[in-house]
């Protein structure tokens, strides 16, 4: 997507081989504009797989849920917690997530009443590395017999195995920007 | 806001005498139409106050903060962190924050490119009870010389005191619904 690879080359900050920032505009501060052209474009590719709610993981995935979300005629968001809440009511399905920018293993949960059973879901997240939110929130679904129709991202590293992979077992894999390689503090964005 | 009002009678769920869950369209699950009539109508209030900026902390509070900016003309969004990411480059404000939901006190940060001085901003969140998130992100705002000019809340438990106490400062304070008592399991608003 034209528009946020060039946010990329102006705002991104490479970080040795394999960090790339991307919080002036995706994920600290967020550039609304381009946050709501993001989530048009998600809805493009996605509507014709008919999804009936999108699921992501707090936080930094929501902005891009909801404007996804609105875009595809304003279904329900569901966001997992990666924290448990002092009050909960209701029945949680949980999976594991290792995160490598936190270097930590966490559990994500969603109330099983906003994963209704059979939703066609679309994943949705600012970034994609190893995948393994995404295979979180996979698991999440099988869990509550829902079915995936798609995955939607911001910005996927593709330099790293997570969207690779998911793509050879035949999910279908939308990622906004690629980049390739990070190389003597140069982005390399695929076209 | 009668839209608001309506979703907390039907969908909230009281427990106990100060306890309102609200997760099935505001924080968990998010009703996306809805979410976009509360940000629109954040909007209408604080337009004259020309904010050039939202502040809020992840992550609940991010789905409204950004669909009042875009309401406000695509204005950005900043969302401070709870938790310090491994691949910091930024210097970062920090606030104390005490969670009566998690029983615990949290840090708040924010990088300080993403909240430049002299910012006009409006801080939303999307619950308000005894007011400590709101306290913190203003500290933010006031160690990087910005004027909060004014805050937006989606729902505020009105039996606690931290709405009431932000008002007698003479902030701006908009909450887009009041709930003025849990009493036998039932859910009262402010009309």
């Amino acid at each position: 997507m034209k528009e946020l690879n060039e946010a990329i080359l102006k705002w991104g900050r490479a970080n040795g081989k394999d960090v790339v920032k991307v919080d002036m505009f995706l994920n600290h501060r967020i550039d609304t504009a381009l946050m709501f052209e993001m989530g048009e474009e998600l809805a493009r590719h996605f509507a014709s797989a008919h999804p009936t709610l999108v699921l992501t993981v707090e936080a930094s995935g929501i902005a891009l849920a909801i404007t996804a979300a609105h875009a595809l005629g304003n279904i329900p968001v569901t966001f997992a917690k990666k924290s448990a809440t002092v009050v909960q009511d209701g029945t949680m399905a949980q999976a594991k997530v290792f995160s490598f920018t936190h270097k930590q293993e966490n559990i994500i949960r969603v109330d099983e009443r906003y994963l209704p059973v059979k939703s066609r879901v679309l994943i949705v997240d600012d970034f994609l590395a190893d995948g393994q939110a995404v295979r979180g929130m996979m698991d999440l679904c099988r869990q509550l017999d829902c079915t995936v129709c798609g995955v939607g991202i911001g910005v996927e590293k593709g330099f790293q195995m997570g969207g690779k992979k998911l793509r050879e077992e035949g999910i279908d894999l939308y990622s906004l920007a690629i980049i390739d390689s990070i190389a003597d503090g140069n982005i390399h964005i695929r076209e």
